[in-house]
C-alpha cells in the first residue's frame, strides 16, 4: 500500500509529471516540451509516455492535475488556449481510465500554483491569500477562510482580468484595460518596443543577462536593471497596474497576503517598488493596509505540488463531490 | 421554549430591532431615528429602549446584529463612521450581557444585507454572489461556495473600494478612483452640480418626484427620468462605474449573481442600462458572461433578516467560533 500521489502539470511550454509524498515532497519527476501543433492523441501520448517513465506504485492515493484553461470543471474537459489540439479533450476521464479506483482531480494551472504556495510555499498559514503568476498571461487563485475558492464554475482567481484602466489596451479576453493586457510579458515588451526600446542595447555593467536582443520580458527586466529608461518605464507601468489590481482584490476580499510568481516577478524591486507604491495609494482602509505582497517561494515543481495538493489536502483545496 | 431570534440593525439614519422566526419572517419590529451627535450611553439607551418595546421570550435562539463599520470582528467593538459617539464601543459584549446564554453575532450592515438577499431574497440558491448596496456609501458582501466570505478580518465585500478609475476623484477611504468615490449618492450629486445641474428644474411630465430642489441622489434620479441631460449623464457615469467594478469582481470571484439595493438602484434602467453595457464590455470570458445583475428583493426589513440569519442559518453565514 502506497500513499504516493501522481501529479500532472500541463502547460503551453512543457508537460510535467511526478510522484508526490503526503508531505508535498516531489520524489520523482519527468518533463517534456509541449509538442507544437500536435493533435489530440499526440498530446495524450506525450503525457502517457511521461507517465510510463514514472515508477508508479500499484496502490496510489490519487491523481492531481493542473492544466491551462479554459476547461469544464470539475469534469475536466480541457481546451488550453495554447494547445489547439485539445478542444474539449476529456483529460480527467482519460486519466481516470488509466488510474482506476482512485480520485482524479483537476484544476486550472494558475490555481494549482496558488494552492502550492498556500500549502507548502510563501502562503503557509494565510487565512486570506491571492496567489498570482505573471508571465505570458496573468493568472491566480484565491484562498479565503483557509480554503480554495472555486467560484461558481471553478474560475475564481482570474486576477488578470480585473480592470485597471477602463480606457486601456485591448485584452486577449475580448475586453480592454485588464491587468493582463498591460502586465503580461509580451504585452509589456510590445509596449516598450513602441516607445523605442532596443532590446539588449542598455549599458550592461558587469555583464548582465542578454538574450541576443530578443524582445522578451526577461530581456526587458535585464535592460531595466542596466538602467535603460524605457525598460524602467515599462517595469513601472506593469508594477503600477499590478498594484492597482491587487488593491482592488485586497479591498474586495480582505486579503492578508499576495504571492507573485512567474517570469516578470524575477525583476525584483524594479517591479515591486512601483507595485507597492500603487498598492499603498489604493489600500487606505485600516484592514487593507496589513496586506503583504511577497515573491512566490516554490520553484519549477510548484505546479506538481499544487496538483498533488488537490488530492493530499483535499479538505482545504477540493470542494466538488467528483 | 422559543425559537425566535432577536435582530438588531444599527445604521447612521435609524436603529431597528425585531423578532425573527426560523423561516426569516419578521414578526415584530421597532424603529427609531439615530440620535444626532449623541454620546456612547445615549446611543446605547436608544437601542435598549427599542429592545424593551419588543416582547422578547424567555428562551431565545440568539441575537444577530448588523452595524455600520468599521468594527473589530468577530469581537464587535464598533466605531460606525456616521456615529461619532461610538468609538470602539463593545456592542457585542453589551448585548451578550443583556442576553446571557445565547449566541450574539455581529457583522457589517452591508454584509447583513447581502446575507439577507442570499437567504431570503433575490440571491436564493446562488453559489457565488455579490450583494451590493448603493446609497450614501457603496458596500457589499460576498457569498462563495454558498457560504458567507469573511476575509481575513471580517471585511470582505468592500466592492465600493474596487478601483474603477486610477486617476479618478478622491475617496473617503483616503484612496482615489474607488467605485464609491464616483457612485455614492452625494458624490454623484456633487458631480452633477459641478456640471451645471439645477436640481428639480427638469421638465417633469405628469408630476415626477421633486424634492424641493435639493441636490440629492433621489432628485438626480427623478431629473434623469424627466430627461435632464446632466442628470442622465450622471446616471450613466454611476452605471458605468458600477459595471466596471462588478466586472472586476465577476472575473476575480467567478460570480453568477449580483444583487443591487439602496437608494440609487431605484433609478432603474437609467442606471442599469449603462451598468449592463460596461459590464458586458468587461466580462468577455465564457464563464463571466453568465452573471446576472438584479435589483435587491427585500425591503426595509432586509437588515433585520440578514442579522437574524447570522444566528438562524449560522452554518452558511457564520464561521468564527465566537
Amino acid at each position: 500500500m502506497s500513499d504516493l500521489t501522481v501529479a500532472v502539470d500541463i502547460g503551453g511550454t512543457k508537460f510535467a509529471v511526478g510522484l508526490v509524498e503526503p508531505d508535498g515532497r516531489v520524489v520523482a519527476a519527468e518533463r517534456a516540451a509541449t509538442p507544437r501543433g500536435a493533435d489530440a492523441e499526440t498530446l495524450w501520448r506525450t503525457l502517457t509516455d511521461l507517465l510510463d517513465r514514472l515508477d508508479v506504485p500499484a496502490a496510489l492515493a490519487g491523481v492531481g492535475v493542473g492544466c491551462g484553461g479554459p476547461m469544464t470543471w470539475p469534469e475536466g474537459e480541457v481546451s488550453p488556449l495554447n494547445m489547439g489540439g485539445w478542444r474539449g479533450f476529456p483529460l480527467r476521464a482519460r486519466l481516470a481510465e488509466r488510474f482506476p479506483g482512485v480520485p482524479v482531480r483537476i484544476h486550472n494551472d494558475a490555481i494549482c500554483l496558488a494552492v502550492a504556495e498556500h500549502w507548502r510555499g510563501a502562503g503557509r498559514g494565510s487565512a486570506a491569500m491571492l496567489g498570482m503568476v505573471v508571465s505570458t498571461g496573468v493568472g491566480g487563485g484565491l484562498i479565503l477562510g483557509g480554503r480554495l475558492i472555486d467560484g461558481g464554475t471553478g474560475n475564481a482567481g482570474h486576477i488578470g482580468h480585473v480592470v485597471v484602466d477602463p480606457g486601456g489596451p485591448p485584452c486577449g479576453c475580448g475586453g480592454n484595460g485588464c491587468l493582463e493586457a498591460i502586465a503580461r510579458g509580451p504585452g509589456l515588451a510590445a509596449w516598450a518596443l513602441a516607445q523605442g526600446w532596443s532590446p539588449g542595447e542598455a549599458v550592461t555593467e558587469g555583464g548582465l543577462y542578454r538574450e541576443e536582443g530578443k524582445a522578451t520580458a526577461r530581456q526587458l527586466a535585464a535592460d531595466a536593471a542596466a538602467g535603460d529608461p524605457i525598460a524602467l518605464a515599462a517595469m513601472a507601468r506593469a508594477g503600477r497596474a499590478l498594484g492597482i489590481a491587487i488593491a482592488s482584490a485586497v479591498n474586495l476580499c480582505d486579503l492578508d497576503l499576495v504571492t507573485v510568481g512567474g517570469g516578470l516577478s524575477q525583476a525584483g524591486d524594479l517591479l515591486f517598488a512601483p507595485l507597492e507604491e500603487a498598492l499603498l495609494e489604493h489600500t487606505r482602509m485600516g484592514f487593507a493596509g496589513r496586506v503583504r505582497v511577497v515573491p512566490a517561494a516554490l520553484g519549477q515543481d510548484a505546479g506538481l505540488v499544487g496538483a498533488a495538493a488537490l488530492v493530499i489536502a483535499g479538505d482545504r483545496y477540493w470542494s466538488p463531490s467528483l
